[in-house]
């Protein structure tokens, strides 16, 4: 496997080596990462279980299952951790795929089709994007029919909300719905239909502990779904997925209220400058989102400006290659803090205007 | 998920309820991880690798395969690194259950026949201890049969030569062998197949880097086969399955000769010492092991020599309820150092002379 463009954001050894730095000297929009972490709770957690790392994870997870059921307020039995959401996803592709027909509403974070396609599903595109976000899904072709739904969605940033997703639960034999982004709306504007779960056996929910806790490299998430079903889940997988430090982190993070408080004051800030700057530039238009990352319509191509911003900027934005929908024309970025927005203004701004 | 008796072995939280203590308390004797480490050379990696956890790894995972590689003498092409060997095993056996059948060697780590399931295999069980060790295999049911092999295995810590499995790789339509345990033995006494890879595409080797460097809680294990098989994994699951700390902690521990020598010494000079003492003492006989374990059969019952440990003394064995053909007659311990070894014989010594 030879050093190729990824096919996913967040290859920062491939960015690098294209800005002839080292991966730690870039400044990363690619990956939609909260920039204030991770906090030190997590921090202490880690130091605090480095010496538990010579045993075995406790195979039932039971302190991080409590942790994660105390903050849902849901019972541990619904909860099963992952190494990572992306594990789970694989998992809950595995069930879909067991049914006629899989609506993935497109464009769509490629490891959904991979995960997918791994199991031989058969996929029902369904566009939603462009040219605006879809309000309304086609009937389900057959009583077993599944879907597969990001929300907020990724790369839009499209929310939808929980009217839309109801009459779904009737529809579809199995809705898997994907909130990795969910916790980084104030609980007052989320959406989440983790509290469907119990009502709706056929309701699964997956969420990430390590985009909004900043430690993507550490590997956590979970999946609330009817314990029947994270048995079956259970028994196809290995019986320690999630390591003993991401376990000892995911324990005590859901409870560090004063670090959610404050990523939510500086995405409500941060957000709509950045939304405005970017639309200010020439040929640059920016999507509304709800979530810390917004797409971008871009009358230049996105390949050439990726990487005139890595070579002249150190600047790695996301492109959107990975969507067939969108293509070279449009580009990710995750919201960084405003000293990092500014940063990218600059280096869009000296692309856009001196191209050369 | 309440908290039941563990089917595998390694579950502290169970056996320090039992044993009414933390489970940092108990001297883990369950758990087949070697006692010298991990090693500095580890700790170092996560320590300066703490800061890279706010990016995604790197999917390639370049510098942890190129270490492998280097270790073994392959390319990089034919590393997969894996969430510890265990997810690996999940793959492999997925690519088993499409053949007709799969020979397992029994008694076999419990795992085996959970991830085959998973994907539907027709195993078929070989009965290989007791009474001794399996000396040749039946002949292949049919052309499109494929084999799960532990070497050493476990739990009877047999060593399979070279000159066993080779007409085996003949014989089978895929051979799988799990080397967890190989580097244990120094290296002019292991037998493994690493070095046929590229000669026998229908073969595949899964080692882990967790229980000879003492992090299991870290989750790191790698295969070893075709860079197509390999691909077609890859394809299965997620792209970031090892974490950052793991695949930092990979990358280092295969050059460190010096623990790796350090800890072939303490073997050499225990196992023999251990063997021994437990030979002396009445109703046990353990069998001789090329690993770092031993399993003993008992002529008292198990579960209750193992809550008698626990209780009286917090010592921790591993029982063999897991394992259907060796019953509650066998326990298997890990060899320790000879200050812990000489507290477990001190408090089998006390059980089986005072058993109140």
């Amino acid at each position: 496997m030879p050093l190729e463009r990824p096919l996913h954001g967040g290859n920062l050894v491939w960015a690098a080596t294209l800005a002839n730095c080292s991966p730690t000297a870039l400044l990363d929009f690619s990956a939609s990462i909260n920039p204030l972490g991770p906090p030190k709770s997590a921090i202490a957690a880690m130091q605090s279980s480095l010496a538990q790392l010579t045993a075995y994870p406790d195979p039932n997870y039971s302190s991080l299952r409590a942790a994660i059921g105390q903050f849902h307020a849901i019972s541990p039995d619904w909860i099963l951790p992952g190494n990572g959401a992306a594990e789970l996803l694989t998992w809950a592709c595995r069930e879909l795929a067991e049914l006629d027909a899989v609506v993935l509403p497109t464009p769509t974070f490629s490891d959904y089709p991979r995960a997918l396609n791994s199991f031989n599903a058969q996929i029902q595109p369904v566009p939603c994007f462009p040219p605006s976000p879809l309000r309304s899904f086609p009937a389900a072709p057959s009583s077993q029919t599944g879907l597969l739904l990001n929300n907020p969605h990724n790369p839009t940033g499209h929310l939808f909300s929980r009217d839309f997703i109801l009459p779904l639960l009737e529809q579809f034999a199995l809705v898997v719905v994907d909130e990795a982004f969910m916790d980084f709306l104030p609980p007052e504007h989320q959406h989440s239909v983790v509290d469907w779960v119990q009502a709706f056996p056929n309701l699964v929910v997956i969420r990430s502990l390590t985009k909004f806790y900043s430690l993507p490299g550490l590997r956590l998430g979970y999946a609330i779904a009817h314990p029947d079903r994270l048995s079956r889940w259970q028994a196809w997988r290995d019986p320690w997925p999630v390591n003993t430090l991401a376990a000892a982190v995911g324990a005590v993070v859901l409870q560090d209220v004063a670090f959610q408080q404050r990523t939510w004051n500086w995405l409500k800030q941060t957000r709509p400058m950045l939304l405005a700057q970017l639309a200010a530039l020439p040929g640059l238009s920016p999507h509304p989102s709800a979530a810390n990352f917004l797409l971008v319509e871009s009358a230049q191509s996105v390949s050439w400006l990726q990487r005139e911003l890595l070579q002249r900027h150190g600047v790695f934005i996301r492109d959107c290659l990975s969507f067939p929908e969108l293509g070279d024309r449009y580009f990710r970025i995750a919201i960084r803090t405003v000293v990092d927005n500014q940063r990218l203004m600059h280096g869009l701004q000296d692309v856009l205007v001196h191209p050369t």
